[in-house]
């Protein structure tokens, strides 16, 4: 277990608060990001922002974020962008707490029409 | 193991995946409430609509919201009423996933001045 | 001009300042709510502290917020919600400042593809 | 009035119609990205990120976004950060509409204890 000075609000493994810990993240860009104005000429400061807020939060020990650019436009007219929805989000992202690794992330999965958020825990 | 169609995107235990599944909808009440205009007077209906937000999601078996009310004006005047923020949630959910159970929510950590994400994870 | 204790900081006509409020208003309504996860179900929960939420917001004086419930599940299975898009929020909202009305609201237009913010001005 | 497919949408004076698109955008940088996580390590990005956000929104002609960064940690542990308040958003845009402009942001107005939105109008 790492030095982790709220350790005694938890009572579950190191693989389960990797898990967690992830989930915690993936719902927090969901949930803060979607509905943001977007096109082509902002998609990547939008995506280096979305990328440090996931990597300061705690265990994070890597992140990525990619805006699917199909379908935004490249603002030929003043109405011209869209609103971040979750289909057009992938982020890949690693939690490690001890020697317990959560490597999760969005995908949008066609067959559920759901941008579903998956999980791999390692140790 | 419950029926999931998504389930070949999870390479864990069901309790990792319950503690997975309970962290995402942390995330997503944080991310997705702070910053509501919130009083007295709105508290109620917004504790209904945050519970019932997370009671959709999958797997969620119970929740339970409550906003503090302590530092909350009873809309004296025009500018009198607060942003929502996470000190002020106290959130309790339960996620089933097969015959494991994450019981998990928000408190407030006096210590860490830090709205904390807690979980127990039951089978 | 009403009693309006930050009245120094702006320049402009009444008319000028309600049409500037009702425009904070929709823009919080959009970003604050879009992505919410949301079903036939909670619909009318959320609803409601949508609006109560413009409610207690400075010089509202009426608002009425209704979810499109076309395309939206009945929760059949566990990914079966969707997330709030701005195409689904019809909303409309009066603020009063001294003798000016602003009457706004988002509408969904058809030919621009765009959840577009509407006002009209009276006094 | 300039080239705007969606003008049959408003009654109101071009003045006006410049108030309400500020306003629009304020309330859309306080309630899209109040809650994020924000610290000394990413509060560039985040400014950049908001900064470009609303500059690709219709009618703006200039925006410049800051951070408070008093009160910001440098992440000396895993729980030292803050998620961004209204409080430490300084704001400031430029709305053109045809003849009118539009000068509005966001300050903290330490007698109300509230981020006000504030509006000067010019043509």
């Amino acid at each position: 277990m790492p030095d982790d000075p709220a350790a005694h609000h938890f009572h579950c493994t190191d693989r389960e608060r990797a898990a967690f810990e992830a989930g915690i993240k993936l719902g927090a860009v969901f949930h803060q990001f979607v509905g943001l104005p977007v096109s082509r000429g902002n998609a990547v400061a939008v995506e280096r922002a979305i990328t440090e807020c996931v990597r300061i939060q705690p265990f994070v020990t890597g992140a990525e974020v990619r805006i699917e650019r199909a379908g935004l436009p490249d603002k030929a007219h003043e109405y011209d962008y869209r609103s971040l929805t979750g289909d057009m989000l992938r982020v890949g992202l690693t939690v490690t707490y001890g020697a317990a690794k959560a490597e999760a992330g969005i995908l949008y999965d066609e067959d559920l029409a759901y941008p579903l958020m998956f999980l791999r825990v390692n140790d």
